[in-house]
Order: structure tokens, then sequence, then C-alpha cells
């Protein structure tokens, strides 16, 4: 066993993983570099935990979803969507969609990549897409909605957020 | 708004979170670089998420059970304890105790460390701490007891468990 | 305040909720005492708690994923889908769906409807409504599809299982 | 297969659960008809979900911090110590500390009791006790102190609290 007090944390010197950072915003090109597809331009890369596996030693579905939430907040804030402040619309998350392709396992270094599908006046469709090693494993998609504070009225999406979002590619679905 | 497509993930350029790791066993040297006192060999560096919190919007008080959890298998692997495998001792955990002595929030960066602070022949007693900007937000302690895979037969700790513990600073309490 | 040791538990005597057994399979007739449409003839009856709250002081969207989780396992056993033992099907969950109508909130006594929507040879389709004095708060779906125990030839639905989807009133898509 | 559409939920006739609500308050006597001891006041009965269970396929020892914070919500309304409201002091949690003594599975109906132990001016230290038949699973123990709505002026416990902890056996640690 090497020396615990002085070894380095691990070797991931063939692992592209060993260069990028976990838990923070990736973008386009540190994606690509583990083998996420073309197409996404807001990220994290995580690593699975025990607690996110189930009795039949998996990933249990609902932890999907956690993932998708952990990403949704930091991209809302990144697209000046909300930082859930005063002055911020409301978002209210209307629908979640998760299809899944395939199991994933403690330890597991993944991608969850999120963009801006398509968009109207006050409302847009999230696509999320979480990939091991260039696999899709689990594809999602969600539905928001933005409101006043009011909690009723509708709020139209600022102008920097749709530029934002055409950037990414999303559709104007006005 | 920085342009999401081209912009650099963000910039924690006076952070010094900004160049350790996340969710990757980190050594001593590299957790002292934010703040974790000495006397620390093995942490984990992560950023709390939106579905820690609770009501109160702070993290909620289970949370660290998970976070202390993440970093027990790893820890377990990494001294030779176990790695659930089929000749592996089963270990099983005792007890937990957590103190709370200051709130979370959502995006706070905090590493966990954890270490051996006892042993005897067939069990021994894990601290763990959780460290923000060199502050102890939350100290743990929980006791380990390693049986064969009957569940019933102690199981006596590997020399090089046991060696590792020690390196450590572990009291050898037997 | 009343006296704690010979008080009895609390008093729902206006409550029909207080005539129903919590989380215990509950059948179409019980479930219409509480308000629940008829055509649902599986249920459960539960509370909110604290756990499922989020920082904005509602049910988070993905508690409802573990409660859909949480029907689906005995759903699954009494429809004799599978009891997860040697000789039944391996069920895989190939999407998840939800879509949310109002929020919940602390201790809000709601039921959870789940019943086969249609099925074909070797899948099927569920549907679920969670119930708060007959309102639907979220509705959703989910495809399960029937596996052998390799994990990749399809297993048809047992007969009696068809059978008891049929007299609920699912869909053969066959 | 009996039939789903009019069968009683299920034939728990030989079962004392089928006898008492779960995620209901229970009093002592309730709670004795289950094989809870005496000496507690105040319990939740509850079955295991799937969600609570590990990888290990036992629940996961951190499920039972969530129990207690179910209970613990209700026990604090219930004797007054704070209902989360304007006027109610803070309650902070303070320390948490579990022993798991055995194993719990899926679809285990148990009894989560708690109490308060001893209390003084501005604090108290709760007990809890998960019992499964009778059998005591999990003993846990967590110190709690109240303070004003600024967060730091410590609050001093409602006569009528004090009262109620002292009907049920505390000790005045003052």
């Amino acid at each position: 066993m090497s020396d615990p007090i002085t070894a380095p944390a691990l070797d991931f010197s063939n692992d592209p993983f060993a260069r990028i950072p976990l838990v923070t915003p990736l973008n386009a090109a540190q994606m690509q570099t583990v083998g996420v597809p073309d197409g996404w331009h807001y990220g994290l890369a995580d690593r699975v935990r025990f607690h996110e596996l189930d009795a039949l030693n998996h990933v249990n579905n609902v932890a999907y979803f956690r993932w998708f939430e952990s990403i949704r907040i930091p991209f809302f804030a990144h697209y000046h969507v909300s930082s859930y402040t005063d002055d911020d619309p409301q978002v209210v998350l209307a629908t979640n969609y998760a299809r899944y392709f395939k199991p994933m396992h403690l330890g597991d270094n993944y991608v969850i990549a999120t963009r801006c599908k398509s968009f109207r006046n006050t409302s847009f469709v999230m696509d999320y897409g979480v990939y091991v090693q260039g696999q899709l494993m689990c594809g999602s998609e969600s539905v928001i909605v933005t409101l006043d504070q009011d909690g009723v009225t509708k709020r139209k999406l600022r102008d920097e957020t749709v530029a934002a979002f055409m950037r990414d590619g999303a559709e104007n679905a006005g």
C-alpha cells in the first residue's frame, strides 16, 4: 500500500477526467475532452456516490433527477434566468422526463450536460444528458415556466437569456 | 453576460479551491492549501447542492452523514479495510455521531476530512471534520466493526491497514 | 396543552383521513372516501415529511419520484409482475415522467394512486396520480420493461398480471 | 391472485400493526400494543421503503436520521417547543448520535419513539428508539438548543413544555 500521507491523491494519468474539475461548470471544449458530443455548452462532471445506489446496486432512477436539479440551479444563474433573489422571476418546474439507457455504478465518472432546447416568451424546454465515456446513459427534458414574484403573472425571459439560448442553438418556438 | 459558449468555466483565480479537484481523494498538503488544519491525511472537497438544503435554507443535518459515508467508502478502499469484495471483511457501522457548529449554505465549497482516531483488533473509531475556509462546520465520529463474511465472527484488521492508521497518528487502543 | 401521556393521538374526527391507513395498500373504495376519482384501484396514503421539502418550502420535484417508486414496488408484488426473487422477471424502468400541477406542503395528507394504463407482451405503461382532497397535484407515467434474469431476453408478462391489468381497465396495446 | 379491484387492502388480521395507524402520532398505549416498552409517550409507526435501502440491501445508516427528524418536527409542535412560526424560538440541532443494533429490511413495520430525556433552561436532550416487534433496532440521542429569532440569544423553554417533559419522566438537569 502506498503511504497515505505523502502519496498523490490517485493516479489518473491515463484518464482524461484527471484534467477536468468535478462539480464546477464546464464549457463545450472541456466536455468534449471526456467524450461528450458537440452541441452541449454547459455541464458538470461528478462521480457516483454510494448513497445514489439502490438495493439493485446501480444508480437509482431518482438520483438522476437530483443531478439535473444540481445543474439546473447554476445554469439558471449563469444564463441569468434567475438567481432566486428578490427581483428575479419565479422559475417553476412544470414537467420532468427521463429516459434511462444504461445502468450506472459506484465510482463512475460522468458528465451532466444541459441546454435550452427551445423557448417561448415565458417558458422554455431544457434538455439534459448524462454521459460516461461518451455514452449517453440517461436523457432528460423538463419544461420551465417563469412567473412574477406573485406566482401567477407570466414573466418574459430576459433579452440576455434569450440571446444566450440562441447562441447555444435553442429553437425559438415563440 | 459572458458568452456561455467560449467562456472559461468560472473565474476562481483568487480562490484556492480553483486549484484543487472536487470529489477526488486529497492528501494532507492539498487540504492545507484550503485551510484544513494539520493532522488530516485523507479528504474530499465538494460543493453544497440545492437538494442538500432543507426548508430552513441551510444544509440539512442529515446531509452531513451522507458526506461522511461518501468519504468512508473510498477511505476503506484506500486503507485496505474493505472494498466490498468476496474476501473482504464485512464492515459494520456501529455508531454515528455529529456535532454541528455552523450552518452551511448553497454553493459553499467544503472539505470533508477523515482519519482513524483509534483502533483495536477488530474495530476502530473514525473521526470526520467538515471545513469551510479553515473553519470546522461539523465534527463527527463513528465506530466501525469488522466481521467475517458470516456476519458474526470478528475479523482482525489487516497489518497494512493498522500500519497506515498508525502512520496517520491513530492510537492503538488494543 | 393536552396531556401527552393519556391524550389520543390527534383529533381527526372531521378528517376522512382518520379512517384510512397510511402506507398500506388501499383499494378503490378506500381512496374514494378521500376524494380520489374513480378509475384507480391501487393506492397508498401518506403525509409530507420535512425532509421532502426543499429550500423553497414546498415538496421538492424529486420527492414525487421516490413516492412513485414506493408504490411501484408493492404494486409489482400485488399484480405478480415481480417480487424481486430468483424466478421473477427483471423489471426495468425505461422512462419516468411527471407533470406538476400544484405545490405541496409540510403535513399534507395525500394519496398516491397507480395503475397499468396500457400493456404489450413484454412491457407496460404505468400511470400515477398524487391527490390532496381530490385535487390532482402531480400526474406521472413510466414505461416498464420485463426481462429474463439474463437482463437481455424479453420476458412475457404473466397471464394473471395481464388479467388483473385488464380488470383495472388497462388497454391492450399488443 | 385475489381480485385487485374488490379485495381488502391486505390481510393483517394477525398483525397488531393492522390496528394502529402509520405516520400518525401514537401514545404510549398504542405503542405498547406493538411491543414498544414502557416509558415512551410519543411515537410514529411506519414501513421501510425501497429508497431507504442501500446497495447492501438493508436500511442505510443515514435513513434513521431522516426518521428521527420526521418525528422531531411534530414532537416540537405537540410539546409546544416550536411550530416554526414567527414568535417561536429557533430550535437548533446541536448534536446527533445513533447506535445501530440490528439491520432493517424492506417492508419492515417499525415504531420510532421519542422523548425528552433531560432538560436545562435553554436546551434539552432527546432520546429516540426504533422498534420492530419489540426489539430495539437503533437508539439515538440529540441535543437541542432553543434561541431567540436573532439566532444568538438563548430562549428559555416554555413552562408548558417543561411540565410536559416532566410528566413524561424527563430529568431536570438545570
